[in-house]
């Protein structure tokens, strides 16, 4: 069992040093390097944004993972490096090579990440002294972890950071990072996680645990529907020895689905302008699959985003959008249940008190909708913010 | 050639009858019933909603078109009769029944329409008011035509008609009238538009017609994404005679296709808080399909829509969207002209002016943007509305 059940920060992982510096990215002078590096090769593995256009940084970690012989994770924000022609492959390139003299170390076994505006070249000149200055204040402390998390943070309110320790043979600690406020609808992870363990896994146990942690977590999440170019989730792993196998590989696993849980709902509650969270669960649908994209149709629905802001049960919106999900559902068999009042059944209005149910929809910071499409054995969970005037605000007025 | 390009509303096509009143359906005490009637037996073709969802008038056109028969259209606003169970196919029915019995003819030759709230059982005792009164000042003239045309209207600012006039052997009048503002993502027609015609129409001749005219009209317009249970495009051709054949019968189908694109974009223009319209044009996708694919994504982007919002040039989210569409493209062959200013040319930036474009943006109520995304020979045009803090709070303080 979880000795780390309450997320308690102090036991790190082995093997990391951590560091985030301020290097001029951000006009603003808030932390915009991050530098991650293990005392050894250790195993990492990754899983990658679907959108077509990808960034550069995104491009030579897909080449990188799964591997055992990674040595750091440097990442900038305020910057995407994304749709920046050659000049992006060239800077991204540059990043591993400054990381790798500083480790004495093969580029190829260092991996790069970046978000925050695209189409801008890197400011390279900042860039390499940034990493010089990580450099020179890394530590394995939790201050170290935390200034490393925070300076991959953009338009964030919060850090996201989540934490478990195993008691195996020998304790196994996790440490994970995330970032995302906007451009947030992971279809393979979101745009910038880290989880680090000294668990000893094999690369290919590595690989398949962090798709399935994002399958399960990040690729359940969604603040405004547009995919990134730059969604990275990385799982590095610093054990030595014999990889892990059986009960004991099985608990890292699960602890990597709970951290990755974890920081996909932080970065959903954190979504721009965000006031309350959605959470959609689906059942009745054919499969799983069918369930994830019905979920999926009513997070992205701005008219449902819309009602659950003003605390409305205008549940007529959601049924709607599961109307038109590209997924089968059977209206006659429909039926749905806001913060556990049922108001629609198999295809018929029940009658309710709406302003009770408003009051109670305002007061909650999650929105609790259960929506059976059928008799189907299918069913998913899915996690997203509503839209507020803020959001709008914010992504007309500033550009991000 | 139109001897009515500048849609001159002074001729109506013949044979019709129209009339809007107010029932007290709406509680603002809007215009909320609208009735057309035929003098005789008419031509009527329709093309509803592919939401799963459908509201119980949507249900019952669909068994009635296309049809040789028709003598009415009833429509009322405020309350969609939707997800509303057997109660309202019931109402619906009813509906059709009364206006039936002031025709004399049989109930399944009428078609009724409804918008407005989804949910809510129909206030019946004012609908059969609303329809007796709407009997009794029936008229064949413009004014009852835009009674007609006003009482379909929810949420929209702006009346939405289009009128054409064609010298064939005889004059063909073209009627049209649209409403929408919200819930729009037609994927089939939009939430109700009618076109009337004098033209002699064959039922198959008419039923091609109105869903071509639908597919490179209303399917290409979106103000938010969201389908609606309701909607629905008829055309009702009162002509008698030989069915028009040969060029005649292409220029009626033409002057649908303008009516029904006019209405499209009028429709867009008068979305929910929209201040700019954004024209989508994209090019060099595998097929058309695989074209209107990247720019239904691309106008239903949050993050794009409200950088148009702002004038902001933020290009990187054009892109980005396209790269998420289910549709290929080619990253390193994708340009981009925003305002017929080139700023992305074959997967690199170009430098340009970002104030001086961006003053441009604020200055046009229609925003052009072309996206080439390879070398393929698909290509459309797409409008949608852009993203304001108006809409999100008409839509958050409001039930709609």
């Amino acid at each position: 069992m979880n000795r780390n059940e309450n997320n308690d920060p102090d036991s790190l992982p082995t093997g990391f040093r951590y560091a985030g510096v301020s290097c001029g990215i951000k006009d603003s002078g808030n932390p915009d390097l991050s530098l991650i590096t293990s005392d050894w090769p250790i195993v990492a593995a990754g899983v990658y944004t679907q959108n077509q256009v990808v960034a550069a940084p995104v491009v030579l970690c897909r080449l990188r993972t799964p591997s055992t012989s990674i040595r750091a994770v440097v990442t900038n924000s305020g910057n995407a490096n994304a749709c920046t022609g050659q000049q992006g492959e060239h800077d991204a390139t540059e990043m591993c090579s400054r990381v790798a003299e500083h480790l004495g170390c093969e580029p190829t076994d260092v991996l790069v990440m970046s978000t925050g505006v695209i189409g801008v070249p890197l400011p390279m000149d900042r860039v390499r002294v940034g990493i010089d200055e990580a450099f020179s204040c890394r530590s394995t402390g939790q201050a170290g972890f935390e200034a490393a998390a925070q300076a991959i943070l953009t338009t964030d309110q919060a850090q996201k950071t989540a934490f478990r320790t195993l008691e195996c043979d020998r304790p196994i600690h996790i440490a994970a990072m995330a970032k995302g406020a906007g451009m947030i609808a992971p279809n393979m992870a979101t745009l910038l996680a880290v989880v680090c363990t000294d668990a000893c896994l094999a690369a290919k146990d590595a690989q398949r645990i962090i798709e399935h942690a994002a399958s399960i977590s990040f690729n359940r999440a969604s603040v405004d529907g547009h995919t990134s170019t730059n969604d990275t989730l990385l799982l590095l792993a610093s054990g030595e020895g014999d990889p892990l196998a059986g009960d004991d590989l099985a608990r890292v696993g699960q602890a990597v689905n709970e951290v990755s849980i974890q920081l996909a709902k932080e970065l959903v509650a954190d979504g721009e302008g965000a006031k309350h969270v959605m959470t959609i669960h689906i059942s009745g649908a054919g499969d799983d699959a069918a369930a994830e994209t019905i979920a999926r149709t009513v997070a992205a629905s701005p008219l449902v985003k819309t009602a659950i802001t003003g605390g409305d049960p205008n549940w007529g919106r959601i049924v709607s959008a599961a109307g038109y999900a590209a997924a089968r559902i059977d209206p006659g068999r429909t039926s749905l249940e806001i913060c556990g009042k049922r108001i629609y059944d198999n295809g018929t209005p029940l009658s309710f008190d709406a302003a009770d149910l408003s009051a109670i929809m305002k007061s909650e910071k999650s929105v609790e909708i259960h929506l059976c499409v059928g008799d189907g054995r299918g069913k998913t969970t899915f996690w997203s913010s509503d839209l507020t005037p803020e959001y709008v605000r914010f992504n007309s007025e500033y550009t991000t």
